[in-house]
């Protein structure tokens, strides 16, 4: 460097193809930044004489060291595991969240998102609301990206939004799920579905149609009940299923609640479990293990989701140029409880 | 009015005993100005010749409509639903949520209130962490009220704290507990503690004592034994209670959770609900009235709260100079199911 043009942290970000906030937060020990990194942004600036440019710096400087979650609900234990598992890497790490509900609503969800922006939070968590999904809106996240703010998927994601994403295998999860239960010699197996529309209820469903297919099970209409997730809306359905002709021998619900509602039903009524009728959940919440006899159900790692999500947020703050951006998906795990395990 | 100054916000704030801030909201079409005040307001304001200095009122107009909620945790179905009652009236009313998680840490507390102040929030909804509680620390809550920030309690408060607050009477809840079971001729009880020192626990624990007390039967160290609140902690305690020479005959649990932990080990044990045993938990939370049997319990009205808190918020918003800071407890309630209804 023989020009008389002082160093600024470009030219030494250039140096080490990363952003110039990259080499703010590095100069000023930001605990983001790997210690290595750290240490050869902080001897290279030594080395090259780089004095820092106290007004032009303010900006940068001016972290908030907070993040934005924003998501449809928090009434679930999923979603509870997901916030809790962002909380365990980056509450350590100095940042504090602020944790948005959209109940699955576009506006709000671009409200929410624009005031994150404008309290100049460093990253956004988002799970798009359902509305948003269905009308294929982007804008509103153009705008995250814009302000170079890194944006994660967690769970409920665009497929062709280029970010980084960490999401459920449903699919297979719920594939696994009814797949047990014919193993099990069940044969007239029942789904309490969730809303229409919403992926997660699409994704369980589309699991439980094809795996009937493949063992060419009948599908039956009379056989697929709507619920709004809630155990007491479990009830009626379940009842209706039991009064049918031929009634169901078998229940996949599409999440725990659901199917603990179908197994008050299903005592009431008489039935064994699981010698009588099979029952199946989906999120392996704690009760679920306790209930008697306990659910097989499928549980979702949200607490891992929300670690991983974290270390995505943190790759994409210390990027380099050649950044790219990652794409997780976890297994959803198949847990074989009392509610299933028929031994014939 | 003969003097040639011009007439100021603060004049038109004198003449209706209220903030300057509640007359430029209310200039402004603030939604959470009642439709009343806000006419009389620009009535007058027309009246006098009052004309908008834009340069000093720009500071004032720049309302965020963003509101702080900090509370311990949201694992629990009695902190969304409160959650969910702050959101069913100000959603409507323009304002979003900012929901801050402490993990019952002074700290996290203090800085959560230093940022949701240096972002402008207009309100802030507090459930105080157990840290801050024990020992006492005041000053950061008093940083919000030298903001003028409303800042109302919920659920955990501190009694000599001057500021409005909306709580449930979870020690009236226990006792009513209690005295079901003895009424229900059970006589002897234990209890599977919450957590020492938690408020909710201590509460609970001393309803459960005075009643004891009251009806002259035996307080006996062995019959109380503490769990974390979760399901899976209550195993343990419910097998060594079930273990003793003379074990209970009925079970009072600090939450729903840990009453259906020691349902699974009582049937386990080929117990019979009701008879042999009585089970009562704590919350109301959906699933219990769907186990089998289903749980007495007691509801906290966690909507509730959180409309209440809404409202005790709005009130202080629009108050005038004589403004009174309320205090609202609403009651738990009894709710009789078939895990106690012992018919003699």
């Amino acid at each position: 460097m023989t020009s008389a043009r002082p160093i600024t942290i470009k030219d030494i970000a250039k140096r080490f193809h990363c952003s110039p906030s990259t080499v703010s937060r590095a100069l000023n020990d930001h605990p983001a930044i790997n210690e290595d990194t750290r240490r050869n942004i902080k001897e290279y600036a030594l080395e090259v004489g780089y004095q820092k440019n106290e007004v032009s710096l303010s900006l940068l400087n001016k972290k908030t060291a907070t993040l934005g979650v924003v998501v449809p609900s928090i009434g679930h234990y999923y979603e509870t595991a997901v916030i809790e598992g962002l909380h365990a890497v980056l509450q350590p790490l100095g940042y504090t969240l602020n944790i948005c509900v959209t109940n699955e609503n576009y506006l709000l969800e671009k409200e929410y998102l624009t005031k994150l922006l404008s309290n100049r939070i460093e990253g956004i968590f988002l799970s798009v609301a359902q509305e948003t999904y269905d009308a294929g809106y982007y804008e509103h996240l153009e705008q995250v990206n814009q302000r170079h703010t890194p944006l994660i998927f967690i769970d409920r994601e665009y497929e062709t939004f280029e970010t980084s994403r960490a999401t459920v295998d449903d699919y297979h999860g719920a594939f696994a799920a009814v797949e047990h239960l014919i193993q099990m010699g069940y044969r007239h197996i029942a789904h309490l579905k969730g809303p229409n529309g919403l992926t997660v209820t699409e994704q369980r469903f589309k699991g439980y149609i094809d795996c009937l297919r493949k063992y060419n099970l009948d599908i039956s209409e009379e056989l697929i009940i709507n619920t709004n997730f809630k155990v007491e809306s479990a009830i009626v359905p379940t009842k209706r299923l039991l009064d049918l002709p031929l009634p169901p021998d078998a229940i996949f619900g599409v999440n725990d609640q659901v199917a603990i509602g179908a197994m008050r039903v299903a005592k009431d009524r008489g039935l064994r479990i699981p010698q009588d009728i099979g029952l199946v959940g989906f999120d392996n919440s704690p009760i679920t293990a306790y209930t008697y006899p306990s659910l097989t159900t499928v549980g979702r790692p949200g607490r891992k989701i929300g670690m991983e999500a974290s270390r995505l947020f943190l790759n994409q703050l210390n990027a380099s140029e050649d950044f790219r951006h990652e794409n997780i998906v976890l297994p959803a795990e198949l847990i074989i409880r009392e509610s299933t395990l028929r031994l014939s």
